[in-house]
């Protein structure tokens, strides 16, 4: 038991979704001169993963790290990119934080808002697993084309 | 002639409109102590005013000061409470400003955004008369209010 635990991969195992390719997509646009093409996808989302251990050490105290901030603004493009990729419409990101890592992150489609989250704890940012990683964003991309498709006037207004 | 411009207080005639009204609200609201009592509004609101000549004086490189975030706060916030007390909804204000005095400010109602306003040359944030200031809130509001009636389900949503 203990060694089949052991033998897990951290993140466990990779998960075929739209959401983590365009996520590994977003973070290869950074990478100009070419230098990570021999990286996994999973070697360059690898911080996106947190294990319930490594949850528990990370403080709540004090401004978050930009580190996690840009993780948290990569998450948010990849799920406006692919917003646009299924409802033709652009989704621009705007985020609210305060200093103590509370916040709010909207992405808006023309005169609509198509995600709306209220982020706590922004310092612990990262899903246990690829499958969490890839539920959450797929989840808030079928949410927000779903809300579109419910007010397609505003969204292209 | 000379006297008569000499004459005319800066800002030109105070006007009578229900946006300078609720923007010298917004700024009464910090005023636990009541030490701005005697002030009239025109004094509470002076900072709100920047004439030709201060405009040019205003650098537009760097940081924009906190003073000018905290009066583009007031102006949006005073946007927000007269769209509220006209339509019934709340609207709420994200700020996306980059380090150069260039940015977005959102109002959202709901799902709907019923303000949207790019900035630039934050740092001159600023109406030359207080006619000019009125009309720039009265007409973000007019504006906001039409979007909602256009759109009621998502402001309500």
């Amino acid at each position: 038991m203990t060694a089949e635990t052991l033998d897990t991969p951290r993140g466990g195992e990779m998960v075929d979704s739209d959401f983590l390719k365009q996520l590994a997509a977003v973070i290869r646009a950074e990478d100009s001169y070419g230098q990570w093409d021999d990286k996994t996808d999973a070697d360059i989302m690898a911080e996106f993963i947190l294990t319930k251990d490594e949850r528990r050490e990370i403080p709540i105290i004090g401004d978050p790290d930009p580190d996690v901030m840009w993780r948290v603004g990569k998450f948010y493009d990849a799920v406006g990119l692919l917003i646009e990729k299924r409802s033709g419409c652009m989704a621009s990101q705007m985020q609210k934080m305060s200093h103590e890592g509370f916040g709010r992150i909207v992405l808006i489609a023309g005169k609509l808002v198509v995600v709306s989250k209220h982020l706590r704890d922004i310092h612990r940012f990262g899903f246990e697993t690829w499958a969490k990683l890839a539920e959450a964003g797929d989840k808030m991309v079928t949410s927000a084309v779903d809300t579109i498709d419910k007010y397609p006037e505003a969204a292209r207004g």
